[in-house]
């Protein structure tokens, strides 16, 4: 446990029937994934996991140990449904209630007489929870040791997290290079595999994609290391001339 | 384990740093999800892990117990980063080498002289493994008792997974509908929370959405029970009349 926490990576724990049931696309791992990378932070797993206390408190209780960082999201709303708050207080073993700072700050957001139960509900919180500014919508989010718990709706979503940024100690921003080629897969395996031999510090994925009729393979390169990046770089274009294969797009 | 296997349940594993990344979309799980609503199987947890032997290993062994189905996309082509294909095999402790039938398959599939070592490798599964036919692109997808491999490319793997409807013995089909009201989730969350205390087998879930510039909750209810849903939805549209809430859509 204390080596994994080290690292600097992460894990996103989509809490959401609506997205296991295929009603809703998922849109915050992409999201999410995106501003971990320019903190130097690694998103090394994902799960989608049900609405059910069960399911939420031993996720929790297993990525929490694992990663150096967990970031939920749903599950923090006023209806029955939105369990969030009650299953991290019950995998951290603590009390779960009002919280002073939230019952205060909801308090004034509404109008009087608009504070009813439903949104009396968002302000109870595991205790000793640190709160996630919303300047959306007014409902906080909050923190319990390395769980960062956030809405769902990925506005709301989007518009917390950028004041997360001084809670993250990362690392060197991970940076990505793609070079696509109109080419297929097998014809490149064998010496992408000895490049990715040659360069262990970065990670070399390739893609295939059919795109307006055109078949290709996107080779995506990521490292914190730009000047690795570069000489890698520079040897898949070195085989994929002399292979007279035609480079469509480098980004 | 015996428990948990006589449930319809799934898992859905995507293996593919793209998707942790945030450079590519997930569109994977959406359909699959789908797919198994109308088969009578509740997708119950979603993985997004890396192309990493041990995370592959440990991910599958966690979940293949805990579920009747496991589904996992992407790792299958002839990249090195693709090793769906020899993690599973360590998984399941068998051997890992060519499969006759695949092998045959992509030798028939590919013009004389074009099945190269990439492509060969593509015939490379678990011993023991059968096969999910391909008819996109010829390299098939594979089975080993109950996880089932498919490509990560979306329309390969739409088109491989409807030959395998005959090969899931579902429950009855699970049904959802869906009521939009002009309102927000804290003045509903009273009353649908009593009708869920009423509805045990009904899976009621609350969203609230933005969409052109209108506020609004859409109310889901999930089960295999037709008559139930109908209930349950009469009993919803009776408070939201009572409150004089404007019901915007029904699905």
């Amino acid at each position: 446990m204390d080596k994994d926490n080290q690292k600097t990576n992460a894990s996103i724990i989509i809490i959401g029937n609506e997205i296991l049931s295929g009603r809703t696309q998922d849109e915050n791992v992409i999201f999410l994934s995106k501003w971990f990378n320019n903190l130097g932070v690694k998103v090394e797993e994902v799960r989608v996991v049900e609405d059910k206390e069960e399911a939420i408190v031993n996720c929790i209780n297993e990525v929490r140990k694992k990663f150096k960082y967990v970031f939920t999201t749903g599950g923090i709303g006023p209806t029955h449904d939105d369990i969030t708050s009650r299953s991290i207080a019950k995998a951290f073993n603590v009390s779960y209630g009002y919280n002073k700072e939230a019952y205060e700050t909801l308090e004034k957001y509404y109008k009087p007489g608009e504070f009813n139960e439903g949104r009396k509900k968002m302000a109870k919180m595991p205790d000793k929870a640190s709160l996630i500014y919303n300047p959306s919508s007014g409902a906080p989010g909050f923190i319990v040791e390395n769980v960062y718990c956030l809405p769902g709706v990925p506005s709301i979503l989007r518009s917390m997290v950028n004041g997360l940024k001084n809670r993250i100690s990362g690392g060197k921003k991970i940076l990505s290079k793609t070079i696509s080629v109109s080419t297929v897969e097998s014809e490149i395996a064998k010496p992408l595999e000895d490049i990715q031999n040659r360069f262990k510090n970065i990670e070399i994925g390739s893609y295939p994609f059919f795109r307006m009729g055109k078949v290709g393979v996107s080779i995506v390169m990521r490292s914190t290391d730009k000047n690795q990046i570069d000489d890698c770089s520079k040897q898949i274009i070195n085989f994929i001339q002399k292979k007279k294969i035609q480079i469509m797009e480098r980004e």
